[in-house]
């Protein structure tokens, strides 16, 4: 049951081309359609476009198609271009006349994109408690292993004292900002699109006021035009912010697979997150790391596919937005899991401890013992020679201890400031 | 003079390669390079690593070298690697061995974290002040030409009514989100890295705090390594709420270009905003929104740029990331001379009056004919078979007006509530 | 059966990630991996590891799980990990130890890099054949419709006169261009990677120039890491050949769209072509075509997602390489379906006669004018200054006809010089 | 002197914005436009728009100006749009009328046009010669260092038995396939565009096989649409194959800097290609193959951004178009000097002799130990567990050199067959 269909057969594989696998991305957006005809009918009500008996028919009945996709029996066969044209159904088998109204003054544009708005509101709303919970559990890391020392790297090159407190901590504090995104991007999505109709409104005495504070959101998108330009902008929004998620995520895994390195060998991951090769017997590899890692900067890739299927467009819709769904919501999935892992694996990265007892990383703490001749008068850039000639000349002793006093030090990390940062930014 | 050079000839090609055009992007710097050098020279003095002497004759050669750049008389030569190698030797020659002691207890790599963060927080507040400025002129367009009717487009198809109120105003209510995508940027970028040094952290007993409320940040970037980590991370996040920004003025441009087309002829430029043509003497060619278009389509790749850079790097400093000044440093004067062209255009935009009166917009306004058939009664579905008849038969009469009343619609625009959504979210 | 498991209970939801739906990807893969599969066991037997019973034995039975492939009769349940495995699997149960034999002297890697050439080798020639086809019927539609006139645009301004055979056949030349890209990529997967073992060569005798010839590859990729290098090189080379034809079909679509408004009106498109809408009974919408153009889009956002996961990644196979696989081979798939409707769609075009009456059409032919001034003697800036104030006064006179001479112009369009060109490209 | 200007005043802020930084980048296309009139020229006498004297003069005139370019000599000042009109004033001021006709028969979109092409056939050319010094300087060190082993790895982790004549004659390969891109981007730009005028032909008799043939162009773009459509589609296809020249070199400087680490120490830098720190006096930064790597990757960016300019832009030229040069021309330049550099350098990688000899390799020999007993009658599987049960008993016993016979292996490395790959691709 095509709605648009005027009795003209059409080829199948036309079908086929044009609705693609639109059936499968729709049932993530059942419940949302059904939420959003809810609101939708009660606000004709309110109008009097419906009666009071349809009105609670509808919501009755649309009740009951959410328990059913909640229960996982909601389906949308073949003969159904889409969710919406499947609800609507289901409505008109059911009630009749009342059903067929439930489509006065809107549109089917109208409805993905308040369905969108909905779902998208609530993966950033799941996305924000994922990355908040792998923030504790690398805040507890941190804690866990602060005394822990590590090598410091610039440009790959051994250069300073770092510690596993610092290492956990500082992925910790990046989230920070990724939740600053995630924010923006739930704000933008937080805006009632409902009722723009195909994109310049409607001639119906429609309350937009009304829809908005039944499904939630803060505040409409008012302008009907800017409600339909939100179709990819939303979109894309949420694509930046999860890219922020997922470069973090993403570098991350990136030295978890370089410290699980033999050359390396900074941490050790158990038998669960590892696998062996089939034809190297002795190989611990990280996989699990390198899909996080994989998978993450695919995830990046989101935002250039959504530009370059809206950008150049000119204003109003256009069928090519309806290609939005199949990036997004598998990327937001994968996304999830993702975190999912994570936090799932980051208790059982094991660190090793005694790092820093090769002598290889003695030249870290060059720096530190410049520093001290400093601290005790000499200039910078004497200190500097000096301890060059020291190195030259073989006669460099390493402290093996850092006395670091500064705010974000390897002695000093400031996790409960970093802590009240995340909860300002939460 | 080099500061890492320790007496062994480079290369001039070498050189060339990896200084590249640094000396220009660093100009860009310059002003922010002294203006941390003096929160930086203030905090010695605070911790005893400098006398108050010392102290007050490094800010006061700060504070001249700064008025310096000011008049535009500070150039960094041939002879400098960059901005902070110039005004240390600046300093050294004025104030000897007072001078030489700014570098105490910190790197090149955390100069340039806290000169780019410092410019882009002055960035992006005045990319703000442009959108709002850009905001204000479409609502006042949208309110002079709200009666101005224009067809509104589906898939490039004629479809309903819409006007040039509601054109206007829905770049300037999707204006807004890019607002919100620029807060986020200006959140993360105020956050102060110094006192990173190279990524570690330093053993001097440094106030970081201090410097913080020096520099007029917001907060720290705490730990050390994050502080290393916001290295691409800032600029790619200023990168996307650019991106946001630039996409809604691309899309308004190509509108523009689109309605100056002889066949949509809705819109027309004053001379100096057209061009003609070498060997069309007819033409009166829309560059100018041309170009916005194509620049702002531009911008949108920076972001990928960053993350091409960025992407797979293990934690730490590397030597890429000098190159992330290249491209967002220009990106941003594009985006400002994008939005400024826009500012100056956008009064001369003149709009023609009775575009609708072609006869080929009269199925514009068989919707809202269908609505009132509703309205009186008749189901949709029965409505829109009727409708369907009578332009079949040749027997449709438009309206030609509109009487919408909800928020958003035409004869609705709400444009006091956009204004208050800016003024909330800006 | 995991190849890699060695006793130890892997969690379910870790496999899951790990696993992913490569399954489902792999089944693509399955007929090209008992081909492999084929050629190593024949080259096994060469050598001496396996008898020839052994060989004939396993050649049979790959045969026959070729069958069942081509059939429909292969599945990869949920025990095996991918479709190596199966097919191991299979080739085990049937024949004992010489199905264990067949992975002797060969990696998964191994595998896995040989079926993608193999895949992506015959992918790359279906798609030649139907750029070939499409490029045909551009061509009969051009030759056919070589008299139809039609405004020339620059800047979306009407410039100068075109016709429909210019039209369609600049696309027709420019699949050419994509025809050398596809050549290109085509030569470079050419390459047989098997015996590059997990990359870095076997210790086997294995005689690599035997898979070669047994495999119909054009020569070897000879050192072993440069084989396991191809691995997301060769992916990338075919995006990019494919963006190379998407974008041609994406701006050939863009044309359709902009031609059926009416406000261009200049072709059209059958009921079977076009949809209505469920609120605007007079819409007949291109979708078809705005899906080829945002399909289209999609696809050149590949090479990206490849270079993304790919980039920085040092030498050596790592995990991420697994997920090429999930963007690239759906992509073939909506690239081949895009062209497939094109094909179909191509030869429903209609035309639109006598565009070029519309009044507005005139200036088009204002250069022309010009030109014949200039051939008649008169110098060019001159002509041009004559022919503006003609415009000016309102007493210029379009000629309505095209005398264009100059090869690859309205009215000699060199259509056997650009089938000769293709001939000589394919 | 702006070509359309037409008494208006432009406002100069707009002239900034539309005319931007041309003037530098048409610099590089100077010669090439010079070039590309004086074909021009000669075809106009040949179809006698010129007279022979005035065609004489025009190509002396034009051959002077080239020599100045040659000599450092032509600039185009602020009073000049572009290399055209700069071009074209010369030619007046000195020609009087005859410099006037030079401009008949074609438009400045057709002097772009015909530039880029000959600049990109230039510089294709360039890369390619770059490219083959490079595989040959990497095959002479993989000849070299043939004999010295190298741990090979997968996941990052120690896998198998690798050597340096392995990795440098890798890449080697890989260029070749690199080569076949460039051969590919070459033949795609050697199409003479000229004649296209602005899109859609000229009136004029233009002979446009002449000018083909005086320009030493394989062939014609024949249809003017399709010349109008490359611009943008040859300078993605140039972008593509350096996009593949950029990947390979970039991975191979991410190896570099990787080996370069304390922690794997398998080669060494000079000191003219490593920088040192400002605060750590023991630093060896390979900053040279950072920036390789950085740079590579920006580079690859360039097709996306290309794209994003040009993307659902509708057949004919848009001023969008112009912004394709600010990209394209710094982006060559940056890879032929990171080529020239990586030849430069290569040649001063210094390997080290005894890395297998430290014991956290031994595990590298394993698959060769097992295969020795497959190849002596053990089923794979079996011989699989044999030796995990050594090595979890400590009883493996490591050889410490390889037996590899097979094509492209570390025994028989193929480095003739390669060189002859390459021969028979370029």
């Amino acid at each position: 049951m095509k709605l648009w269909e005027k009795g003209i057969p059409t080829d199948k594989q036309i079908e086929q081309f044009t609705v693609g696998n639109d059936r499968d991305l729709d049932l993530v957006l059942a419940k949302y359609d059904a939420l959003g005809s809810i609101a939708h009918a009660k606000m004709l009500g309110q109008i009097g476009l419906l009666t009071a008996e349809e009105t609670d028919s509808l919501v009755e009945a649309l009740n009951e198609i959410i328990a059913d996709i909640a229960k996982g029996n909601f389906i949308i066969e073949d003969s159904f271009e889409d969710v919406h044209s499947k609800i609507e159904y289901l409505l008109t088998v059911k009630l009749g006349d009342a059903g067929k109204k439930i489509h006065t003054a809107r549109s089917r544009n109208d409805q993905v994109l308040v369905d969108v708005h909905l779902y998208l509101k609530d993966e950033v709303k799941a996305l924000k408690e994922q990355v908040k919970t792998l923030f504790d559990l690398l805040m507890e890391s941190a804690e866990k292993h602060q005394n822990a020392l590590l090598p410091g790297y610039t440009h790959l090159q051994i250069a300073m004292p770092s510690s596993f407190g610092m290492w956990f901590s500082a992925y910790a504090e990046s989230l920070i900002d990724d939740i600053t995104m995630l924010n923006a991007a739930g704000k933008i999505v937080d805006q009632n699109p409902l009722g723009s109709a195909a994109g310049y409104g409607s001639s119906f005495p429609i309350n937009r006021t009304f829809t908005t504070q039944e499904l939630g959101f803060e505040t409409l998108k008012f302008n009907a035009v800017a409600a339909q330009m939100s179709r990819g902008k939303a979109e894309k929004t949420v694509a930046f912010a999860m890219s922020s998620v997922a470069a973090t995520l993403s570098k991350f895994a990136m030295d978890v697979c370089l410290y699980m390195s033999q050359n390396f060998d900074f941490i050790g991951l158990p038998s669960h997150l590892t696998t062996g090769s089939s034809i190297m017997p002795h190989k611990k590899n990280p996989d699990v790391f390198e899909l996080i890692r994989g998978k993450c900067n695919k995830i990046q890739a989101l935002p250039y596919e959504i530009t370059l299927i809206t950008n150049n467009l000119p204003s109003g819709y256009h069928r090519d937005l309806q290609l939005l769904k199949e990036g997004l919501f598998p990327a937001i999935q994968n996304l999830k899991a993702c975190l999912d892992i994570a936090i799932f694996s980051i208790k059982d990265i094991t660190v090793k401890e005694h790092i820093l007892e090769d002598k290889k990383y003695d030249y870290l703490f060059t720096v530190d013992t410049l520093n001290e001749m400093v601290v005790a008068g000499m200039p910078f850039r004497d200190a500097y020679k000096a301890v060059a000639e020291q190195l030259e000349a073989g006669t460099y002793s390493s402290p093996k201890a850092t006395k670091h006093t500064h705010e974000g030090s390897i002695n000093n990390l400031c996790l409960d400031a970093i802590k009240l940062k995340m909860l300002n930014s939460y």
